[in-house]
């Protein structure tokens, strides 16, 4: 009775962030009741873009040149690098419009329960950028979660022999956040990283 | 600074049911992100299907055949039509392992706002299957919105001539509803609705 086709296009929808069975399988659908230009529109995007983005030489994000606009722009500056954990990380950060340095993609964060050490990671890379001595300041952007504080402490100890200042950006409650109902460790770390008004 | 093939990617998956503009380039990001195989593997789902997939010569509903399982099933109950708006209500009609008759897939429902008059749904073919002789009931399942009634109320109306038995399928309070909960107009439908116990 089911369609193998159909079955196989949901299982591999199935595969995005957060799409159930249930919503594998509404995309499904629609995609076979779309134009069919539209259609396989989507097919191609997906093949185009996996031929023609690949992570930056210098810093890991994604591009469609060997080295990203952000390292090629003489205007960033390039004393300071940003580390994050994702790609996806770095148009997020873009979008404050408060950075004007450099980044670095690390590709995950360090979890040894999933046995994801820093060879897995882009660590040596980092080093070999801070090695050359023209940075100045290296910020920890990695998630606030228990892999991503790990990751920080991690890189915050070996980034010390080379002088460079290691900043972690800031947690606490968030623009528009009530008191009632902020968690009590986030409370609790925004007491703590209180500043003099 | 943005990527053609990743904002050209996210822009085609934002055609997806329920996908803004966020969630489009999440899973842009995370298809960039896959094992090389898997991102591909969602591009050939697609080609697959569309190539594949087509509505059943008799009910409309998709098929990998000229007709589809239902259609050629013998076990199939011939004398009864249940007659839905999109190709993806058959299997939801179907999981309910309460109906064993034959279906037709309209394509839509009439909306003469957006244009869409009895000519656009698969209204003639509905009427050239009950016209066999072979039909004692045909059931409308359209949705229970003003559309799908409006549907349903000219269907009942094309069909009177053939002498047919058309029924709708009930509406009222869903399992586990609360009539707290429950709006008015479903309410007001439920108790008119209501059946000696």
């Amino acid at each position: 009775m089911p369609i193998p086709a159909i079955e196989t296009l949901a299982a591999q929808i199935g595969q995005l962030p957060g799409v159930g069975k249930k919503t594998a399988l509404r995309y499904a659908y629609h995609i076979l009741g779309m134009e069919e230009g539209d259609a396989l529109g989507i097919a191609a995007a997906i093949c185009d873009a996996r031929e023609t983005v690949r992570p930056c030489a210098v810093c890991g994000q994604y591009t469609d040149r060997e080295t990203c606009d952000i390292c090629a722009d003489p205007r960033r500056a390039r004393d300071n690098i940003c580390v994050v954990s994702a790609p996806a990380d770095v148009p997020v950060m873009e979008r404050t419009r408060a950075y004007r340095g450099l980044y670095h993609v690390l590709f995950g964060s360090l979890s040894p329960m999933d046995g994801i050490g820093p060879e897995d990671l882009r660590v040596a890379e980092l080093l070999a950028r801070v090695q050359t001595g023209e940075v100045r300041e290296v910020i920890l952007a990695t998630n606030s979660d228990a892999k991503g504080d790990v990751t920080a402490a991690y890189l915050a100890r070996e980034l010390e022999p080379y002088g460079v200042l290691v900043t972690r950006i800031a947690r606490g409650i968030p623009i528009g956040g009530n008191l009632e109902y902020t968690d009590e460790i986030t409370l609790a770390q925004a007491l703590a990283g209180r500043k003099e008004m």
